[in-house]
């Protein structure tokens, strides 16, 4: 019999965590994009809707990066056209400058991402670009998108380490953020690109952002799970009080076997985490674990989440 | 470059964490009873002095169950005779019951370890007996073992929750871990032998443990990550002050793949957090994931271990 069946997890609360949490469900972007196989529109859709029917909130849709760079997301406008927008969900899209930002416009998305870099070796390897052109290439796309009334998330990644720098100076990430909340962005989400933070780490990074001027409520977490860590990482920002945490249904875009193991934490198991805690997301971890299931099918390979796998392996 | 080439993870320690954690590895007898294939007595030695060398204190070697039941540790005579016990590394033998015991005694062993559930529905299915007739078993073993001076960990499994009955009541395996620690047991290993604890309960059955008069000191935790759930989980034992916790080497005794992946937390997922978190444990990372990157190629499949993949894939 499985565990599920029988009522597990058992609910034991504990202190200082948030009553509620929003899990802003990457899959569809993040996840995809870091696939190797290419997903026809149609079964991307039939996942956003699978996602919206299983309770999710937030569903990163695509990114309007230029196809070149990203082949698995050049159905970004075919998508948006023919997605229906399930009542009361979120369905942002990641812009990566002012010619993304027109074809959002274009494509009516109402809520966009912008994806920066804590550190220069990432700014001129993912955008060619020193910090201070990466910010240069933001400020328009952002002042236009608040113009037009959209809501911008801001993405930093490689906040907590970098594979060519290394450690990565709390400092500077909170710097990098503030610059972009005062362009005015709504959101911060602190990525581990590279997966490799620590809780006490965790702490530090937020604490600095904090110093800087930006409260917890603007802070998201984004964990990769390629050391294991992201679910620690991620019980530690919750004691912090963060209450929004990205994830990848079923960690879409991490190979289960690979050196390149660097897939997003898994929807399923902070689910199963927080469903334990007692804290509450409106998801429906069965339902969740089908639609990932599903998709790992259609990927042709099993998913590296332990919760899909356990239960649906 | 590799995250370990540029000193990640950086360090950040966090408050209420403990200075030092002694793991008890589990890799040789946990893991390898619970591997399909049977791995020769040479490799067992060699894996053995690897984990030594690489800084591990505690090494459960093997057990004295009936050969019938755990073919994969038949050789447990054999692998005690032939082994070099390293200077200050301990080498506790699993015993389930006093013909057990006699081979412990006849080979030598300082060190034993008995093993038994929290519900009665695996004791029925584990051990065949009520949660009675377990502690009946178990009374000649810990109180012969003390009269010869030797050591006595108690093992309770399904502390977190029994894939027959659902949740587990704290208080019940709080009985269960008192009766043990009455017999003479010097130390009681919590164990989460399905994975699906949460960090709420984990501190809730620790509370009862210690309200039922254990102390945190002679507690120890035992996470399996089906779930992945056993770092986070790990994490909360920690914060109550425990400082023992199980763990086996390159995760072993879990598939990657199957269902069935129902291994121990793995050693090297472990070390990393806890180096991040500047927790020592003497354990030479790279040296360990070097272990358990051999032992994988010995066993044919990857590692189940996120840290030994990524390092060493």
């Amino acid at each position: 019999m499985g565990a599920r069946e029988v009522g597990l997890p058992a609910r034991a609360r504990t202190d200082g965590l948030p009553e509620r949490v929003t899990i802003w469900e990457v899959g569809a972007r993040d996840g995809l994009q870091n696939e190797s196989a290419v997903v026809p529109v149609e079964v991307k859709l039939e996942f956003l809707d699978r996602l919206a029917a299983a309770g999710l909130g937030v569903l990163e849709a695509t990114s309007f990066v230029h196809p070149k760079w990203v082949p698995q997301l050049a159905d970004a406008e075919d998508l948006l056209a023919r997605l229906t927008r399930a009542e009361g969900v979120s369905y942002p899209v990641l812009v990566p400058n002012e010619r993304g930002l027109d074809r959002a416009l274009a494509a009516g998305v109402r809520h966009i991402a912008v994806f920066g870099s804590a550190t220069e070796s990432f700014a001129k390897r993912n955008l060619n670009r020193t910090l201070d052109e990466q910010f240069a290439m933001f400020e328009p796309v952002v002042a236009r998108a608040r113009a037009e009334g959209l809501d911008v998330r801001a993405y930093v990644s490689m906040c907590f380490g970098d594979q060519w720098e290394g450690p990565v100076p709390p400092a500077q990430v909170a710097a990098v953020g503030r610059r972009l909340m005062e362009m005015g962005c709504s959101q911060l989400s602190l990525g581990d690109t590279i997966g490799v933070a620590t809780p006490g780490l965790v702490e530090s990074v937020i604490g600095a952002v904090n110093a800087a001027g930006v409260p917890t409520s603007r802070v998201a977490v984004h964990f990769h799970d390629t050391y294991g860590q992201a679910l620690s990482n991620t019980l530690a920002a919750l004691r912090l009080g963060v209450t929004t945490v990205d994830s990848s249904a079923g960690g879409l875009g991490g190979c289960p076997y690979a050196e390149s193991a660097t897939g997003n934490l898994a929807t399923e198991d902070l689910v199963w985490m927080l469903d334990g805690l007692g804290v509450e997301t409106g998801v429906d971890l069965d339902k969740l674990a089908d639609t990932s299931a599903w998709m790992a099918e259609r990927l042709g390979r099993p998913s590296p989440s332990r919760v899909v796998r356990a239960l649906r392996g």
